[in-house]
């Protein structure tokens, strides 16, 4: 037999379509989504499991990180940029450069809500920041319909995610909706990684408690060739690893698995 | 005595915000919100005003647009940029180069809804488009916080609006946000307003459903003087008029009114 047209060739006639939403509000379906948090949930995320943590459990309340403290895992987060009362560490990527257990629980404001909401609109959902930039747009498959989704800062707009997600548009060949086109147009007006992230609202806030030297970290462009995947383990926690499969991924993570922990999916 | 400082010498002392919500869902309070529909309710707002009718009655659907209908109004506005049934008009600016009647009534998809939208946020509320972008410059008090608030397109970011938008912030001096900013980067990346308005999805409903030369008449820059200025008449009805004062603006709109008329706003 000839080569026959592939079980995508009905897919391949019409052009993917790469989409940005700005804001959690303004998520779409697609098949693959790339989370992003600049500044700074989606760069500790990467950072951490460069340093060895083996999963990010991540959860959208400090009490729901609390409830999966066990030996064997630290707690890291932020609520409006400042750490959180009796975790191990705040949000800064810059405090992972060695693993201190096997888990991370992490939990922010802005980032760790995007990723849960991503969940539940792609069946992929990927992990990106500046920091993996090369890694991560070599690891979206093409053909597929994507959406960048910018976690924003409390349902706005956040400067530094938009331009991360220009630059990831600028690199990917489909059908740009308009906001994946003015995401890319607004990345291409910058010279360099450092501005967009400096001008940026969640800047101000992180010199004014002391942070600075986070904003030049995040801005580093592809320093990690990690791509962190996420992984459901229950409705509120979303577990991002690397290499592991789903039910590797999920596997003893907490007590709201009970019944889903047999389920391969 | 000398000059004391004014009743405004404490919001002196910070500089006016300068806002941009690219959805209806990212309207903040300000003291002055500016609805931008290029394509197409703002600019036909501009357009029947400057033709002759006396006011542009708002509404968020057809019914109620129906229920308006009485000797001396027209009826305006489109379903998903197509005419509705029992319409006088579609909503194409280029219909309007006299007036039938008095009044305008108008419903659209996104833009009429935005206006109300935006009557919930601000105390005064302007229409915005390329075609009146110098006299709405002008007009636009300073010193003040500002939200332009792009109608966008079923919820989400539109290329042509937020193009517009970033035209008008970079006319407003003040403390521009995120959105602001990115907004004005945007607009500054085109030569002319007529590639932002063609290279939107809205642009390209309207090259399918036949309506093609409105982009290029939207496009048209600071062709009117006019700046309307919206009144609320009852909570789904919102008036958009030039020279008017707000009793004038609402007497007599209709049923909805009744028991708010007597108050003098």
């Amino acid at each position: 037999m000839s080569a026959p047209a592939g079980p995508r060739a009905d897919e391949g006639r019409r052009a993917a379509s790469i989409d940005v939403a700005f804001t959690a509000a303004e998520i779409r379906p697609a098949r693959v989504a790339v989370v992003i948090d600049v500044l700074r949930a989606t760069s500790t995320i990467v950072m951490a499991l460069g340093a060895g943590y083996r999963r990010v459990l991540c959860t959208a309340t400090p009490e729901e990180a609390r409830g999966l403290r066990e030996p064997g895992r630290l707690l890291a987060g932020e609520r409006h940029c400042r750490p959180i009362e009796g975790f191990d560490y705040g949000n800064s990527p810059r405090a992972f450069d060695e693993a201190r257990g096997e888990d991370l629980v992490l939990c922010t404001t802005n980032g760790t809500p995007a990723i849960l909401s991503a969940l539940s609109a792609a069946e992929e959902v990927l992990i990106g920041s500046l920091l993996n930039l090369e890694a991560l747009v070599e690891r979206i498959p093409t053909g597929e319909d994507v959406i960048i989704v910018c976690a924003g800062t409390g349902g706005r707009f956040a400067l530094e995610d938009a331009y991360a997600a220009g630059r990831i548009v600028a690199r990917l060949e489909g059908s740009w909706t308009d906001a994946a086109r003015a995401a890319e147009r607004l990345a291409n007006s910058y010279g360099d990684t450092y501005e967009p992230l400096a001008q940026s609202a969640d800047a101000a806030v992180l010199r004014e408690t002391d942070q600075t030297a986070d904003i030049e970290f995040c801005a580093q462009e592809s320093i990690s060739a990690l791509v962190p995947k996420i992984t459901p383990a229950g409705s509120q926690i979303a577990v991002a690893s690397v290499g592991l499969d789903a039910e590797e991924a999920r596997a003893g993570v907490g007590g709201v698995l009970e019944g889903e922990e047999a389920v391969n999916r």
